[in-house]
């Protein structure tokens, strides 16, 4: 067995600049991604951490217009109840956000966790059902941030019901809705969070909150 | 504005490398991880995407020797009760499995999401309060491949009872537990899943799956 490799100084400092300068992003150029640059950055999710190798991520891609057209109804809704439940100030200081890049962004990947799958035999979920979820979630952040080293941008969309979400795009009954997930190449590359550019909320910026025990 | 860094082709073959190469790991060798190290990379994890920006990672360092003899002693029992709920020849291949490196990890972390933070003003959560934990996770996932590409090796725990740990940690009573980490340097690096090395699953061969929609 290899000594396995060695990542330098070099490779480090890049690293923390993707982590930095991975971003949500909602402004798209519309130009299409290519397929099989789609077919590598879902590949390379699959490498993401899951309880008990199970592998539970399960990716739909959604290209239809009338199922685009469904799932940007629903997130008009939810986005519309989200703020008319918000005090009047944040009320108006929400309908300025832009939070989702549904319109333009050229591809639309849904993803979803197998609550129950056959590989990994159960292993390391029974005290914790939701491991599949979290794994689901590593393999998004896993495609989100091999796409933005490819300089493809991703947009986490969860402002959507999931059950309409499963109900709009036909998926087996078990899946559990994780994540909507806009992909294409970004307007602006910026190291600072859209929302923190829009005056929305900032990044805590002191050090992390780390009890002791 | 800056136009943004640029990942060149090298980055991205040693990026991919990086995703291949983090393991799961269990055993670790007893050398400490030295406190600047682990506070550069708890940094380095709260770069990662949160839900409306809220940031909602909360991290425990366990160093207490009873925290972590009562960590320890939980695993075991959800372990044992694990590998008894299994059918016999399912049962004995599992006993034979090394399923955490509680006893030679350096360092153990718990991570928690706070599922209500001020930060952020709910937004994003309010149609999917999981994506908390989700943020959580992936803020798990970025300490776990800046460490990897540090040589540390980090081992997720999830055999473990969510209320018992927020009991044996003494945490806020509304967090959430998401994982439980043992964070040092690895026997050995490898390529291959533990489990998959051990023959209790591998990981699929094929194609991911994706439907179209």
């Amino acid at each position: 067995m290899s000594e396995g490799p060695v990542f330098d100084q070099a490779f480090r400092e890049q690293l923390a600049t993707l982590f930095r300068w991975r971003r949500d992003v909602r402004r798209f150029r519309p130009d299409p991604v290519p397929e099989q640059t789609l077919d590598r950055l879902l590949r390379t999710a699959c490498l993401a951490p899951s309880v008990g190798l199970s592998e539970p991520w399960r990716f739909v891609r959604v290209d239809g217009p009338p199922r685009r057209a469904a799932i940007r109804s629903e997130f008009e809704r939810c986005n519309q109840a989200a703020q008319s439940a918000l005090p009047d100030p944040a009320a108006a200081r929400y309908a300025a956000l832009k939070l989702a890049g549904l319109d333009q962004a050229p591809c639309h990947l849904a993803l979803f966790a197998d609550p129950d799958p056959v590989q990994g035999g159960g292993l390391g979920r029974r005290t914790m059902p939701d491991t599949t979820a979290y794994s689901a979630a590593m393999a998004l952040h896993t495609l989100w941030l091999a796409a933005r080293a490819e300089g493809i941008g991703l947009g986490w969309v969860s402002i959507l019901r999931p059950a309409e979400v499963a109900r709009i795009l036909d998926v087996p009954p078990c899946w559990q809705f994780v994540a909507y997930a806009c992909i294409g190449w970004p307007e602006r590359p910026d190291d600072v969070p859209e929302l923190e550019r829009a005056g929305w909320a900032r990044r805590d910026p002191g050090p992390p909150s780390v009890l002791r025990r």
